[in-house]
């Protein structure tokens, strides 16, 4: 059967301003200092599982020229462009439409297009399996990730040691973010695994449970696939992909359906939620600092410091984040990484869009 | 007799940097947020007691077009340039000089450039109190400043509370910078004032101690006077006074000399020596910081920013110096402001000097 994947690129995250940007997000950045974006690493890494042309990018309309300069070699037609953001759901239904037109079955990898894996043969050996697991007629394949620790801003998965299939285990069920406590009973159970929103299903797995539990968006999704190919394509997506509620894909269908199978991934998977990760995925120097561009320390450490030309001098520093571009400069405390959003917040009320 | 006044304005301060620079020092700065620079500041201060020809402005020739745009009133041959720097001593020896030729003799102020003053009508008073005890004979007189607490980074005067004309008191010594515990001392006996750098004589008196004390010097500094008005002017003071030794006029004079007499002044006097002094001479908002130019605070205090056109977010911030300009931005705990020189180390040992 068959392979492909979709990576879902339609993310606007916020949190790495002031270098993303409503038209620059995080997945169109590089973050690990070598050059590349995170959508382009993304794609290289499962090169050896899917051919170029059977790569799907969902995204939004706004980053479809994006899409296609960081990706030259994509074929435009897998640009799959949302005409708004509607949750992963949606998205999900729409490559999986794509993929079904043009190959009736398939298998189906869903992945982010926004995270960094350290081992990529080790990610790609359990997506294989997931493959594997997947085509032997199991509903959905979910990699999960082996906690390090009670982490709160993620969803678990439960599983069930004493039922497997290969690498896989059964899937008990989804769980949405835990408190501190809570996360530290699931790590103590080893029964547990970080959602990391990456699943493998064939395209008629992921169809039939949209149908299932979704009956509403299923229906709008056929008639989108109906007119793929067609002159009325891009009208019948606007109109339907627009009336179609968000929802995401874990709460309208994994926590709702049954014979789900999950494979633990143990291959450096760092969500990269904030600056702070730029610590985990960047070389320090022997001070803890990770800089780049034209800076000068003095008495400084565990600082981040991305700058570009303009020199940055730091005096004195300790745990700070510094982020400098062409117009706006982040000085932000590390412990306060969760508060660039209310700087965005200001932004917004003062319609000071030109930052945001 | 005429009063004139000396404004000395050839320093070339790094403590403000970014904002300073070799091209644009501190004296050429708006400190205050009101727009108007030190040098501007200085020189408004005095017209109450001096008319704008009576006002010469001691610089090094770099600075010359500076001074000439800043104080577009002042007469351009009131502009004396200093081939060189020489410290105090010689760069007042020229200022008397000059005075000399026009006047013969006359009262002289002597004030630095990049001092704030709070109350302007007592630091005017007393200047007046000041001028009339130097023209009853008097040889030299000081204006000190009443200590508020032990600060180690001034000079100080010891007087004689038993020894007095008018407001002013007889000086004992001139002491250099104490240690902190020294300097408790002296605020304990209530007969030490801070030496401010301020000063009121005659011409003619300062110069018979330049004679005294720097025979080499004042004979110099003859023959740049004659040389004034004539075709040789510019070669002779850059002849003369190139070959200078450098001397401070506390070391060279103030330390030797006899009937000094100082006056306390209690006129809100700060030597603006860092950014530190940011927090005491502009007003902070209700979470302590001192902020300007285009800035969102998130639960940031008592920092001092100062910006432009280019946003800077300054979140979870505290007790930091952030001071940005086109092509640097230096960010620096207050504690460490004593470090901004090591920076400017730093820049000169890489030859970076369009930074410096």
């Amino acid at each position: 059967m068959k392979t492909t994947a979709l990576i879902m690129a339609g993310g606007r995250g916020e949190r790495f301003w002031p270098r993303s940007r409503k038209s620059l997000p995080k997945q169109f950045l590089s973050l690990t200092g070598d050059g590349r974006t995170m959508i382009q690493l993304t794609v290289e890494r499962i090169l050896p599982l899917v051919a170029m042309e059977d790569i799907f990018i969902a995204t939004n309309k706004d980053y479809k020229e994006l899409v296609k300069k960081q990706l030259p070699n994509l074929p435009e037609e897998n640009i799959l462009c949302e005409p708004v953001g509607r949750n992963t759901a949606p998205c999900i239904g729409l490559g999986a439409m794509h993929i079904a037109k043009k190959y009736e079955d398939a298998l189906m990898m869903v992945l982010p297009s926004d995270h960094l894996i350290k081992y990529n043969s080790m990610f790609v050996s359990t997506l294989k399996e997931a493959c594997r697991i997947a085509e032997e007629n199991t509903n959905l394949v979910t990699i999960g990730i082996t906690p390090d620790y009670p982490e709160t801003g993620y969803g678990y998965i439960k599983f069930n040691p004493g039922v497997s299939k290969g690498q896989a285990f059964a899937v008990d069920r989804f769980v949405e973010k835990p408190t501190r406590e809570v996360a530290k009973e699931y790590l103590e159970t080893e029964e547990y695994l970080w959602n990391s929103g990456m699943f493998v299903w064939k395209t008629s797995s992921i169809l039939k449970n949209i149908e299932l539990f979704m009956k509403d968006i299923y229906e709008g999704l056929v008639r989108i696939k109906e007119s793929i190919g067609t002159a009325d394509q891009e009208a019948v997506l606007e109109k339907e992909f627009t009336a179609f509620r968000s929802e995401s894909v874990d709460y309208g269908i994994m926590e709702k359906a049954e014979d789900i199978y999950t494979i633990p991934g143990t291959f450096g998977w760092d969500d990269v939620g904030s600056w702070l990760a730029v610590d985990r995925i960047r070389k320090s120097n022997e001070m803890g600092n990770v800089v780049s561009g034209n800076i000068i320390t003095v008495n400084s450490k565990n600082c981040i410091i991305e700058g570009s030309k303009k020199l940055i001098a730091a005096v004195g520093l300790e745990d700070l984040i510094i982020v400098d571009t062409e117009d706006a400069t982040l000085i932000c405390e590390k412990q306060s990484a969760g508060d660039i959003k209310k700087v965005l917040e200001n932004l917004k009320i003062c319609n000071r869009d030109e930052y945001i």
